[in-house]
């Protein structure tokens, strides 16, 4: 705990309110393709950590806006990663069967449906994105931009480059420096500019933008150097899936490249980077830093 | 040719200009993850007709904007129906080893890809609609109006919903109102928001906003009436994929519920519609006259 602050209580409240936002706005399950639907708020209400939303929340308050204003903009947030993580499951990519838990959306139902689910919550993160609901309350100029850089953060030189390489590098020798590669595209991109997003839209001046851009960057890197040491010493039952699955596929990761020791100073040192770059917001970083420790400690 | 408008010209001096935007804005082909940008290189630019995107700056034209403002965004649908193709290709699918005259993207590479290569092309058609070059060209309003538009048009009650009741429809009984179902949603919506959206960015009134609306419709209700024809009376070098694909499927079509000679008949009574709406636009509607006529009598 940071100065006693109260992280989880934080998360909570912020993540109930993009859950009822989710409710709210989701599809209902009707007409001849309603299967697609079913398969979507399978995945979405699987019970995810919402870490991506709510670190965009905590970008539009930090530098002064209504984090309650954009909650749609976080849920949408959540619809692409959602969409990323069904795609990454299905058998020709990692191929895994659990995820948060419960069967993957392919076990769960079918390859086909889990594809079609993936694409239409891809779709439904740019609907969330300019749903007139949203619209109406945060400055179009500075929506577009923050439209504008979510898409490329899961395009194809963003998320899904990193995917790809993720995929070829499986079995092949690498160093650190194709493992970042990959983590950045794959993981930190759309981690970064969840808060980043939130900076834009909350009107932040682009001195602010930039630190809270620097911070989700070294954040999400620790955040993905984490999810590698989860995979080799973490608990099975709190993570909601198999461990050993990296090593099992021969994944370029940290602790393959380095080792577990190694790999543990690496996500501290990325934890502090984060904190180091917040001391110009002072005393408004506290929620930030809290959340770099969380997510260093975090078991799944 | 409709009162000697010379329709082919029409559309290859547009579709040339999308050609142009495309490839000035794709990502080049770079980083450990290139082979998923080579990917999807292969399929936007395998010689599509370009239809889609053509309505776009229709629309946008037709209502007195200055089509050559609103490329990116034309070009941005055109991302978004290449991605569909790929996926609806894939064996899970529809299983065609064909698209426009060459192999289908996961024959050419490999089905891991394919799903990448769609999901970075959906992620790009959003990044090319909020790019900044298009943003400083277009009213903020408008152009969210728009992006709302084509994101439900592709999503969970759309594009997607659509492909997903196609594949549960093969080989199941059904009538001439699932046929529709799945039509309006797998085909229509995204052809009819491209005309729309073009209406909207080129600030037309309301009135003519959904006059264009309703002619997209009955023209995207012509278009896949004739699609589901040349499946069964096309030219498959013409085609660029083997015919008689929907029947061996036991896909759910117009001529397997209705005939081969009523098909023929609702395509000219859906063409026929579409002009008909068009009478308020008086000889400003030459050219979507000509496309209708076009759409209908095209070969593939």
């Amino acid at each position: 705990m940071v100065n006693n602050f109260d992280i989880i209580s934080y998360i909570k409240t912020r993540a109930e309110k993009v859950e009822e936002v989710l409710n709210k706005y989701f599809p209902q399950i009707k007409g001849l393709g309603e299967r697609v639907i079913s398969a979507s708020r399978y995945s979405i209400f699987a019970g995810g950590k919402r870490i991506r939303p709510v670190l965009c929340l905590t970008g539009c308050e930090i530098v002064g806006g209504n984090w309650e204003d954009v909650l749609l903009f976080a849920a949408g947030i959540e619809c692409l990663h959602t969409y990323s993580l069904i795609h990454d499951d299905l058998p020709c990519m990692d191929d895994d069967d659990l995820r948060r838990g419960k069967p993957s959306c392919h076990k769960a139902f079918d390859e086909a449906t889990a594809i079609l689910a993936g694409d239409g919550l891809q779709a439904l993160g740019f609907e969330f994105f300019t749903h007139p609901d949203l619209v109406k309350k945060v400055s179009k100029a500075r929506l577009l931009k923050a439209i504008y850089l979510i898409s490329k953060a899961i395009g194809l030189k963003g998320m899904v480059g990193g995917q790809m390489a993720d995929l070829l590098m499986e079995g092949k020798k690498g160093g650190l420096k194709e493992v970042k590669w990959i983590h950045l595209h794959k993981t930190v991109r759309l981690i970064q500019a969840s808060i980043t997003s939130g900076a834009i839209l909350g009107g932040g001046k682009s001195k602010e933008i930039k630190i809270l851009s620097t911070y989700g960057k070294y954040l999400g890197i620790a955040f993905q150097i984490v999810d590698d040491l989860l995979d080799v010493i973490g608990d099975e039952k709190k993570l909601g899936k198999k461990t050993f699955s990296d090593i099992k596929k021969q994944k370029l990761t940290y602790p393959a490249v380095i080792g577990i020791e190694k790999t543990k100073k690496y996500a501290k040192k990325y934890i502090q980077k984060s904190i180091e770059v917040l001391k110009p917001f002072k005393d408004r970083a506290l929620p930030l830093k809290a959340l770099a420790y969380y997510i260093l400690h975090r078991a799944n």
